[in-house]
């Protein structure tokens, strides 16, 4: 395997399906969000679909392999994780589904087209309101100088899909006006939502959430998704999503 | 205390600082809603309020006990509720401190002046998106022809406040992206949220928002609020809640 591998990067198996993830412990490894937000998106085998900042490729790997879905763009600006997720691609023989595009997400409108796709996805790197960078996320974002912003993603994610697309994302609570509201500035009207809390009775740091393209208003949240049981042990449904697509936790 | 009662209307004790109300169990009774609303309202002694469709005057009548605020208007178009609402006032000899005025909201900003208030408060007939009136407020609704919508309350608050001033609403979590919307659209910037469950694990029905004037953006959703416990009993917070206002669960 170590052909795949360059210096720091290790193979982790994502016990499912037998796919596999090439990640780097210093600084690009996926993390619980990218697991709900694939455990959440709908995408059906006709279906094309673009991952928007796709880092190691998590998403992608993670639906090919939940769903029959025959195509998959992931668009990854950062050129050291845009050449990990290639490779990881290339591990798990995924070449005839997933493709990685090495670019600013803000160009993959002109090669790839627009109005054209039927599932967008994205787990942006968090940041808050003001424009500062979550620190978790700081070690990957300073490699490079450019950096999409929210409205950025939610732009580029209207201008790929077709009327009725749908776009899933998962980001942090905090920013939830922000996410509805630049969702109806360019037509993506958030249809589904799920809060994530760490347990019950704690306030949700992260939510997933559904916008359909052109839709009518009208929001349905679901039931909570809780972490962590009272005992600090992962809940019933937390495993259940781990052991379907299926993420060591 | 008869001359206080029309005919099928009753008064109810709400077990608080002696606060009593004026009730028609065929149309006018408040709800769990309104409780919460005013629990979660913040309101200082100087402070000058606004209560928009303020109904049977409960949300004044119980912000008037649990704060010192010195000034409260409500506003009600129907005649009959608008009726109840003073006499209720009276009753509990809060004359000097609430004040109801009998008309369309639309007009109160030519009556008491644009951005001088610190608090305004609102329950609002649910409506659907599409317009549909909820079945509960039809029987009220449907005694008078005009009728205010998400957006005009919304706006009305915005209109009345001063800068950093906050509004205070309850509502269906289904008009969310309405709420947040529309807040935006008149510059007010929702601040923090907490939605209300019927019990652990089900999906949220409304939620609170308390929205500020010209605000920067950020979200805190607070803990969910649990109404019932798994038995079917009331939790231990919605139980204090009522202690401390204090409404007969």
């Amino acid at each position: 395997m170590d052909k795949y591998l360059k210096e720091n990067e290790r193979i982790d198996d994502l016990q499912f399906n037998e796919l596999k993830i090439i990640q780097n412990p210093n600084g690009f490894c996926f993390g619980i969000d990218a697991v709900l937000l694939a455990n959440f998106v709908k995408v059906k085998q006709k279906h094309k679909m673009v991952d928007l900042g796709t880092g190691t490729g998590i998403i992608p790997i993670l639906v090919s392999g939940k769903s029959r879905v025959s195509e998959i763009i992931g668009v990854e600006i950062q050129d050291e994780v845009a050449d990990m997720a290639k490779r990881s691609v290339e591990l798990n023989r995924l070449q005839d589904r997933i493709k990685i595009e090495n670019i600013d997400m803000r160009q993959i409108c002109s090669i790839i087209g627009k109005n054209s796709y039927d599932v967008v996805t994205s787990n942006p790197p968090y940041m808050h309101s003001n424009g500062m960078i979550n620190p978790n996320d700081k070690k990957a974002i300073s490699r490079h100088g450019i950096m999409c912003d929210l409205e950025d993603v939610i732009k580029i994610a209207a201008d790929l899909l077709k009327p009725n697309g749908k776009f899933f994302m998962v980001n942090r609570s905090q920013r939830l006006v922000d996410i509805i509201d630049f969702g109806r500035k360019y037509k993506l009207e958030a249809k589904v939502m799920r809060f994530i809390h760490s347990k019950v009775g704690k306030s949700p740091k992260l939510v997933l959430v559904e916008f359909v393209k052109y839709a009518k208003p009208e929001l349905k949240i679901l039931n909570p998704l809780y972490v962590y049981k009272e005992d600090g042990t992962y809940t019933e449904e937390l495993l259940s999503i781990y052991a379907n697509q299926s993420v060591e936790v």
